[in-house]
């Protein structure tokens, strides 16, 4: 049966205005003034904003990491997602030097099938160039619908990658459609660092920040931009979290470089001095790059109200307290790195940012949404509200004040980072494809109905949009 | 009788679909796939582009200067303007000091009523800050809806204001919710250069670009910026032509500064080797600030694209060469300022921008039409497709070659400055609250059909969006 | 008779040795190891720094201001320059609009004549740039020996030249080889933050410094940067408080334009809280440009060390708390600006910069003499100890430790804006062309001693240098 | 016998002034006016420069790369020096992975023991951060007397370290006190487009320059200066040759940041098109970083007259066009890198820089032999002309035209880079520790006479000076 969305006052990254919404099966098929359609199921949103579902880019679920597996899979993380507003993610399909690229995907694809209640993209790790991953490649992006490709600056002698390696991802990315995602620190100094902290008995978990300063974030972001500049290449750079890495980041817009941020709700809204917590809290809040001092949210507020950072990201990464961040007692360095954030992100975004000013609603939902969807290749099918779209869309109470607390969050992980936090702005109802997930704050999907989405090739000629 | 528009692709700032618009009076009152509406007049937009009609934020028709008059008044150019695709222009209204701003504001009331045939706004030009004006301001901006202030920092002894004018205007119109607008050039300096040229029997055209260099527009800029910084106000800065002006608008955006840049099609097209055209030709290529040397267009796309300037207006200002541009021979200073642009900023914008690849489609809507509407508190009654909007809608052939020329544009004007230029895209039929003002490349308007905006205030919190 | 200093350690702006000093006449006529001279006097200078006596560049001695006159006259400020270790000023010639400049150089001559105790030159300040200005500058600066020209950019309606006089002064000043140096700030808008204040009822000291922001100062001093290089001329930026101002000094110089900069010992060592002071105190830390806040201390030692401001001036302008600074109770606007600084700048950059490490010896020579003796024509005749050049000597004892204060203390002015402060190192003796003024820290020289020195014109080709 | 240097004009980086000097042993012992002085040897200097002999902080003698060995080694190189007013060299050590740095500082000894007829010292190579490196450093800054070292980001799998190695010696030379070197280029990128332009059969000289794009000089130098920033550390970067680079540098040192940058002779006068010779003459060219673009030039030049960069090396690395060069034909990526300018650094940058106004006299001495002999711990034995130091001198005539050629240079190698450039100035006569090397243009000095120069430790209080 269609369904009708009455009286809400829809809001795309572009308009605001009231109407009313059709879906038939599993898209947006009228928008109008007093739609009365037969034979639809009428739901009123009578004082809500009708949002396009948010486009998380950027999610590790059911992933290994420091010899544990993060707490939550693509059915628990994706149900999160859908409570929080999210109705698409991008999850990191994580290689293996050595191994095809071909046998990864499919690990993966065996870790979502079945499982993720909305639909959800891979992007693809690249630890090195090969012959063979250079055969490869073209297969992923242009069949498999892979279309955005991952390099770490750190993480030595595991994840990170060298810069020809980057600058050849990066030539190869022009070339076959692809854009290329850094986590810019650099990594052979924080190696260095690490140690030399250890080395000295500095063990608590604040090191971790103190181990990555922010300045060699600002530094492989510069690389990163510059190596792009002469590949003539497109870049997005993940997780942004101070003023040294917006700045690499706008200076290379400026000379009309292809460079793309995203930062994330932790770096918006949390400090170092969370690290610094008894009892070892600190290590929940052990992400990286690590929070930051205070004075860099202003930098990132900036940065997205004037358009040099583009998406916000969960980079959800969830472990829990008892039994994984553990792990690292004695020893920050064997913390494992992430927290929960697929739940929150949309809902921060719109609290600390439409809210208080910072962002309006036009850019709520271009960076909590439209853009990731077009810098990733699924635009417009997602990431909008337009006569055509998959209907995955959120009803939103704006007013509606809430506590954060990992005692009513749905992500499975036995703490928050944004506890006790009061925010404005709750999603009432979600749809993915036409389908409730949520409805009236309860869960009323499925695991497996969730799609996998082979996503279009990055169009350099019009980056971001279609 | 309603108005069904089928088969186009519809654009929006956000959005590119395809999709049916019905069109109940004067606004959208319907998008859908396929409607099928009884009474409605269908008009085939197979294969075109369904686009906002553009709002051109700069204008200067039926305005006094030099000893003459503009060539074009509220009827030519508005006209010019709907053939062109554009249906919402905002005028400057010039003051005098000692003059009542109301007594100001209804001179230009009447060259616009009974003549326009669509829509139009006024913006208010601030020469001094008395005990009078400070006393009006409040009433021309919250009742006459007149949301936007102009300050010159050239035209010394003419239009110029001093620094204190400018500090004041940006005090006030913080307060009562306008945005200033400033032609950003230092006129102490340019006085000089031009009497020294001058003397030196310096007189030709060209002498007009080389007495007005890019450096003090850059200056002028940044010294607006930070003085709008110091007021935390907010700053819209017409006519930017040059790298050192946008540098100075990226670096104040960067450090979180509410300022705003709009360049026009002649600057990002047109260079300073124009105004050295033989038999005084030059003539029709002197607009200030002046053309500049080539690679400064490179920096204007580049700040288009990446969001550092977010405007295009004509600047409109339209002169005959024979009769009134001739008023400078012999002396360049005496050359009447500007050019006849209305017409076809909108399609210069596409060809160049959209077919090039220098912008994306939802770029040149953004651009073209969107942004001015949200800035100068129009939006969403103009600037967007969607329900509830008036219905401005231009109905565009994107494939079509044609050649600019004054033989066939409808300016009243005896040149055009991009005569023989071939772009590719035309204005099909335009339409200004549910009525065709152009139909099949004909004008069916009717002078008088367009009414004066009261506009909204400018939303701080939410600059440049709802 | 001869004059031998043994023993000492000469330091110059390159060098560092040990080594003996022959003073013959006026002139230094032989520097070497174990110099032996019959009939020469003696004096030891073992354990002691000998150093070229100081430059001060920026001196107002016996000057009217604010309806009254500096407590310091030719006689009492040039003594205590002599006693702080300054062999040389600069003072500055105020010029009214419509008077010849040669009356009012006339007029300077008549303040210093018989009672300056050292050399001095004068700087010519330009208001108006008038045919009979244009006609005297190039008599004032080839003939009289004035080549430097001072352009106020502040002080409304007092002293305030317009952008046009400072770009006609600047095109002056390169055609007849003269430094145009400005006090940056934009008085346009002090002038309306002044009213504002004093109408809103903030009348105490503070209010100076809220009322001139850094923001314009930053703002007048790029301006004044951007018509240097428009006029292809050469800048000197007095007094540099900001941060602001040092970035867009960085910036043009990075540009290749030839701009100057000077700071003052007050910006490097007190900061606006001084102007908060109980009891009117806060005025006499009143000057203009205000002090900044702490944070701007840094900038300012960090532009001195790499080189981005050149030269150290006192900016000496003292008037009594008691009768004159007290015109300004209940207005702050009617508080002189200024305070006496002439006799600890030499001995204050020694102890703030040298002994904490912040510049080396060689650069504290080069900032508190030699760069200013190069910038204003008088080197090598002053600035430098070497073979032939004119016997300005101080005799330095860098260990032993003072307090500052107005209790001991030589200028003609009752209180000591670094009261209290305790620095490390005192001149001993000090030399004036060969002649003793301070000998054994008591004043043995005499009024009228000091002679006025014709200053050669400023050499483009090799600024800053002979 | 003692030396009287009569009727010169003396230079040194602060003065200027005409004066006898007594050269007695080794120093200069007396400066003065009319010196008589029985017994000594008269050398008239009338209508001469006296400058400190040369100091050239960047050479490379006796050096074995790509196969081959340098041209020069240190008699043919000490003694071309010494004809182009060089008397004090620091030549690179090379060191191996693996073998103790003593013995490659012996290995180098050995080559310059009984050869040098002008002093020299030792740059360290560093190129691991082993813990037998760790022990030895401290050695051979303190003991040795070798207080710089030498990183390379580029020569992957040869010369290259990674930035963690880059890190530690910043760590390690700070607390030891001593320069960290770099060679500032991305070799990991350029591997890969050498590779590729092979692939590509792009074999020619010129590929040489397009593989080494300046974007990753500037990349490579901003990355070590902000590791340097990290370190806490000082930086002194060899070869820079591009605007990216100067820029880096400027905003660096802008922070505080104690970093000092290096160019040399043929960046400033040669550009890329040199090496589209034919017949396979651009190799003579080849030299890493390449030559630039012509414009990078100005970039230079500004540089260095404003201070941000420092020194002038000559980077001389000489191979025979014949025989060596040769080894890269039809290979391109085999040409040995480098090129023969230690003769005539000196006098090229007199010509350049001084007779066309680029710098000025002193700035030319600071630049080419005071600043080096001060930021490696050569001053006050080196790089000037005071009472107490070496009398290392260059007598020069500045007005003699001569033409630079293979024909009539002197060091070992068929070719001169500079080959048919007229350049005005020449040394004359040239002194090391007060005897004759070169004596009216002929060589009068002997081999095994320069000694070994055992440095003091980077000063990072007074960095760059005593």
């Amino acid at each position: 049966m269609a369904k009708l969305i009455k009286n809400g006052t829809i809001v795309t990254a572009a308009d605001q205005y009231q109407a009313d919404i059709l879906i038939e099966g599993d898209i947006i098929t009228r928008i109008g003034l007093n739609l009365d359609i037969e034979d639809a199921e009428v739901i009123d949103a009578s004082g809500r904003y009708v949002f396009p579902g948010g486009v998380d880019p950027h999610t590790h679920l059911d992933m290994p990491f420091g010899g544990t597996v993060t707490a939550d899979n693509f059915e628990t993380g994706t149900k999160a997602a859908a409570f929080g507003g999210t109705t698409t993610i991008i999850d990191f399909c994580l290689t293996n030097k050595g191994v095809p690229l071909s046998r990864s995907v499919q690990t993966w694809h065996d870790k979502a099938t079945g499982k993720a209640v909305i639909d959800y993209g891979f992007h693809l790790m690249i630890a090195e160039m090969t012959e063979d991953v250079l055969a490869e490649l073209p297969i992923m992006i242009k069949e498999e619908g892979i279309t955005s490709l991952k390099v770490f600056m750190a993480y030595k002698n595991v994840f990170q990658a060298d810069d020809g390696t980057l600058y050849r991802t990066l030539i190869e990315a022009k070339q076959h459609g692809a854009l290329v995602m850094v986590h810019a620190e650099n990594g052979d100094v924080i190696e260095h660092l690490i140690a030399k902290a250890l080395a000295e008995g500095k063990t608590e978990p604040i090191y971790h920040a103190l181990t990555r300063p922010s300045v060699i974030e600002g530094e492989a972001t510069g690389r990163a931009a510059k190596l792009t500049q002469l590949a003539n290449s497109q870049l997005y750079v993940v997780h942004v979290t101070c003023q040294e890495a917006v700045e690499q980041i706008a200076e290379a817009r400026n000379r009309g470089v292809d460079v793309w941020g995203e930062t994330c709700p932790q770096y918006l809204l949390l400090d170092q001095t969370s690290l610094e917590k008894d009892d070892f809290e600190g290590a929940k809040y052990v992400w990286s790059p690590p929070l930051r001092a205070r004075d860099h949210q202003e930098a990132l507020w900036n940065a997205l109200k004037n358009g040099q950072l583009q998406t916000l990201g969960s980079d959800h990464c969830s472990f829990n307290f008892k039994g994984q961040k553990e792990l690292g007692l004695g020893d920050f360095s064997k913390i494992p790195n992430g927290g929960p954030t697929i739940e929150d992100r949309f809902s921060i975004l719109f609290s600390e940012g439409v809210k208080k000013g910072r962002i309006t609603l036009n850019q709520f939902v271009d960076i909590v949404s439209t853009r990731s969807a077009k810098l990733f290749g699924l635009f417009p099918q997602k990431g909008t509200i337009a006569v055509g779209c998959d209907a995955d869309i959120v009803i939103f109470d704006p007013n509606v004040q809430r506590t954060l607390s990992a005692e009513t969050h749905h992500m499975n992980v036995d703490y928050n980072p944004f506890e006790g936090m009061t925010i404005t702005g709750e999603p009432v109802s979600v749809l993915s494809r036409g389908k409730f997930v949520i409805r009236d704050k309860q869960f009323v999907g499925s695991p497996g109905a969730g799609q996998f989405l082979k996503r279009s090739i990055y169009n350099s000629a019009a980056p971001g949009v279609i």
